[in-house]
């Protein structure tokens, strides 16, 4: 079934009007009178609706059944990538999303050669945004995970810890296993943090040390920046009963 | 370390010459004699070698230590994805390199869009093995996963059914845990399936059934075809203690 996001105002009543983007999406899908289609409002709730009527511009639904989501992960699981090179952080957003991350969180490092200005910055957020919204529709999310960024590496430590459990990838570490950081003590939240193209340096490693994290391995091949955080939340997602 | 592949034969006697493309990489490196590199026959072994001369289009080593490489993974994880559009395959088979595939088995299914014919075959396969050398090289891999094609969805499962355990990802499974298979029995090869752009048809699904595969699911969330196989590759490697 088709899948919309709207407002959680505009999920109030019994019915619901489809504008913007959602109806032209509609009119590319050529919905029509009597379908059903999925609105969520992008925080656990949906509901299932008939189209009642299609007009040049908006698409009129009624609404039939109210449920729960049920493509929601159990555990919440935050993302945070370093800043990087290109689109890989375009690349991340959008399958992390389908993998069902809680939210992604985008930081500098002393490593990165990539650091958005301010103005670029509010631009990007913007086309970040939209990139989970889409990837959340076309994957069958409940939720949409919110794209931010933190202003300094400090701060998306200190950030990271608030979760019940939080960890740092780190290519030098070969003792500690992810198996074991999760095994620890059960959790219901987890931040999961990876470096840049370059990697992380020792003193940003005791760092993140100092703040409480898990400092753990991704096995003993090399990883790009791209492949390293959605391979850990895989495994999360695996290692929490999703598959 | 820098890590080069060249062939068995090279690597048996006391001295070995890189040429070619393994000696413009050095020269792009800037590397110099006294410096220390690693030379892997893409078939697990390695040796430390020590550059003693550089001339314009070849570099001299010396072989000082010979070892089993230590970053190929127990077991060995076949990745079978259906033929897709764009660079889907290319953007796995780095990936899948990296996060320790053995092989890359390309196979046609019903609603595959792309097919490659005979002749565009060939140099594609040429083109996907360099991908997968130098995903090899970067990630430090001690072997190059081999990739290749298979003429028929039915040859596909035949030869995924050859390894210890055989899996088909299917979005419609939902009894069937991806976990629930991986502990029925111990074993030391696994074959990994997904299905293209567009899905498996049910007649698929109940041929892999008939040929012994299991059938399950990775999630309650639709995955790209680029990103099943990952996301199953790396829950294989968590849960055979890579990490």
């Amino acid at each position: 079934m088709t899948r919309f996001f709207v407002t959680p105002e505009q999920m109030l009543g019994d019915f619901i009007v489809l504008t913007g983007e959602n109806a032209v999406h509609a009119k590319v899908l050529r919905l029509k009178a009597g379908e059903q289609v999925l609105i969520c409002d992008g925080g656990g709730n949906e509901c299932i609706c008939t189209i009642s009527d299609v007009s040049s511009n908006q698409i009129s639904l009624v609404v039939n059944n109210r449920q729960e989501s049920s493509a929601e992960p159990k555990v919440r699981a935050s993302v945070y990538m370093a800043f990087s090179k290109g689109d890989k952080l375009e690349h991340v957003i959008q399958k992390a999303t389908e993998l069902g991350a809680y939210e992604i969180v985008a930081f500098p490092s002393s490593r990165c050669v990539s650091r958005p200005d301010e103005k670029s910055l509010a631009k990007k957020l913007e086309r970040w945004q939209k990139i989970a919204a889409s990837a959340a529709e076309q994957s069958g999310r409940g939720c949409i995970p919110k794209v931010l960024t933190v202003d300094s590496y400090k701060a998306a430590l200190n950030r990271a810890a608030e979760a019940d459990k939080a960890i740092l990838f780190y290519e030098n570490e070969r003792a500690t296993t992810l198996k074991m950081a999760l095994e620890m003590e059960p959790f219901t939240s987890i931040s999961l943090l990876t470096g840049p193209e370059g990697g992380l340096e020792p003193k940003e490693v005791e760092m993140a040390k100092d703040a409480g994290l898990h400092i753990c391995t991704l096995g003993s091949r090399i990883l790009r920046c791209e492949t390293a955080p959605l391979c850990a939340l895989s495994a999360v997602m695996y290692a929490t009963g999703e598959f």
